[in-house]
């Protein structure tokens, strides 16, 4: 507890854009949020004033961090296991645990294991000599893999990475879909709306809310699944569940235990944004309203171009004069191309002017290029 | 202009909970806000990394502030004009400037002001004999009072305050309205719907977004007064225009010229909060929409109790459990018995509604008492 203002003291291992967004909604529940961060200049140490300067592999480092908080939450995976159940014997509260955190560092764990519960996942197999479902086949490393990194596309000839990794089917999928998820140590569940997401090259570039002709059906289905995977594996948290659309139902791709990408249309879009809805989860309050502000909502991030140009500063000046409503969130980063470096919402009546407007605003926000 | 970022420094002078809220907004345009606190647990101060320590009547600390500052702007009024003045002479941009300012330091100039403009006002005297309107009247500091202070009902034979004073008379009004706009060095103006608050014991404690049953025409003459008003006086950022509405029509009764109470419902009840309207305008970026979420919007203040019986985290707990949808903003602050401690906000389709809610929960979590 901060015993200036009698409020809980949360805890995030990692300063990137998701403890960035984390602490503006900490903000208004009174607190400040303690981040671990690599560097001073991580996007989320610029912004907040309780910055501890550590890496998330040091677990003397995190044991000093979670001295003082009321409970330790992550802004990505890729704290080692260890560590997290060191924190655990320690005494300290950890959410999400160590028990369902090995399900989103591991991924044949989380095949395993969600094959055990009967949940559809792609076709897959340990090794490559054991996938019996014809080239080409998607190849995906164990450990460590995010934003289409650790991901391959491998057909009969191509060499194969050399990481620990696991073969799974390409799927002849229709879209993905994305399903987020809240669940508090006493078990209260609170469940966002279906939402569609769209990759390029293994990225996630548009999100959007309400998945457009969805099936209510299939939406209750999705909702149901994540609902009971966040229960079966015991998440305190958010739980994002990324799903393949397929002409014969639901396949399960990815897990997160975290604020997610496919969620930061909640800032503006739902009445609780998840970045409010993860701390609220984690510090055992009663969950907030996920019902939409909007009947369509599209946020696209905005990904670094080639340097050179306008600067960002005058895009931005650019854009709000031609979209007076669209919503900017900028993650105080360095512009590398193809880095995420910030995204956009726009909200309206309309789901294709409302995703014009949201992909108009990604493309002028990317330096150097259209 | 912050060079690990390449966008701007604006920093606020002062670090109450206007600048602690308009710190959460800098975060979403990829700044933080620089802000000059009297100590370093003052609210803002608890949630942002770019504090200095200083006193806002001192040029020394003033100056040093606003060194590296794309534009300095203001959480209150109270920074000595002379010193403004001594900012802008040293080659500093000041938003808003000292000219606009004077009217928020000196209700006399301001009356004075407002009369020459034919905007309507309540009748004034500069002295107690020159008001010819009748006991009891309403006495008023020329400086310095904010939330009540500063402001006295005085019949024929009560004692007058030792301070520099002006005599209104007591307007037998309806209800109070406010109106917020924007303005930018470019020009630009933005208003948001006129607003009722309810005020009690010279506190606001209610705003309804919008005013209900308010005549449209009296809505827009109220805009329009107040967009004239920004352009007349030159204002560069928020211009928040407090209203009688009376039986004969409207009278200007405040002026602030910075984020105001009557505009926190915008956080969630606007497309544009006034915090991100603020920086927009001082930072001359086109401003963004003022349009509603939401067709009842009801911003309840939450006051410091006595202290004793259940904590504040206690209180939230109950209060999350009971309406899921409300929306809480604290400050950091200590709490004292009547001090603006937070704010909740309530949205929904019916105003009784609403109000409803709102009440409840700013009461709810007001320590120590119903």
């Amino acid at each position: 507890m901060d015993t200036r203002t009698g409020l809980p003291v949360v805890g995030m291992v990692g300063g990137g854009q998701l403890a960035r967004m984390t602490h503006q909604a900490a903000i208004s529940l009174g607190q400040s949020l303690r981040i671990l961060a690599i560097e001073p200049d991580d996007g989320a140490a610029l912004v907040a004033p309780d910055v501890r300067i550590g890496h998330h592999t040091d677990l003397d480092a995190l044991r000093a961090f979670a001295d003082g908080c009321d409970v330790v939450t992550f802004d990505h995976e890729h704290v080692p296991l260890e560590h997290v159940k060191a924190l655990v014997a320690d005494g300290y509260t950890v959410a999400p645990g160590p028990g369902p955190l090995r399900y989103v560092q591991d991924k044949r764990a989380m095949r395993e294991r969600l094959g055990a519960l009967g949940v559809p996942v792609p076709r897959w197999a340990p090794t490559i000599d054991a996938a019996a479902f014809g080239w080409p086949v998607v190849v995906k490393a164990v450990r460590g893999g995010y934003d289409g990194r650790g991901v391959w596309f491998v057909d009969r000839d191509d060499p194969l990475p050399e990481v620990e990794f696991i073969v799974e089917e390409r799927v002849p999928l229709r879209r993905e879909l994305a399903v987020l998820v809240a669940r508090s140590p006493f078990g209260q569940v609170a469940v966002y709306p279906v939402v569609e997401t769209v990759q390029l090259g293994g990225i996630c570039v548009e999100v959007l809310a309400p998945a457009p002709d969805l099936d209510p059906a299939r939406a209750v289905e999705a909702q149901r699944l994540a609902i009971g995977l966040a229960d079966e594996l015991g998440v305190i948290g958010l739980l994002a569940v990324e799903l393949f659309e397929t002409g014969a139902g639901l396949l399960v791709n990815e897990l997160a235990m975290r604020p997610h990408n496919s969620g930061h249309w909640t800032i503006e879009g739902a009445r609780t944004s998840q970045f409010e809805q993860h701390l609220r989860a984690v510090l055992d309050y009663p969950l907030g309203d996920t019902g939409p502000t909007a009947p369509a909502v599209v946020m696209a991030n905005v990904l670094g171009g080639e340097p050179g140009g306008m600067s960002i500063d005058e895009r931005l000046h650019h854009l709000f004069a031609s979209d007076p409503g669209v919503k900017v969130h900028f993650y105080g980063k360095q512009v590398r191309p193809g880095r995420k470096i910030g995204h956009v919402t726009a909200l309206g009546d309309d789901m294709a002017a409302v995703r014009e407007r949201a992909r108009r605003a990604a493309a002028w926000l990317r330096e150097g290029g259209r």
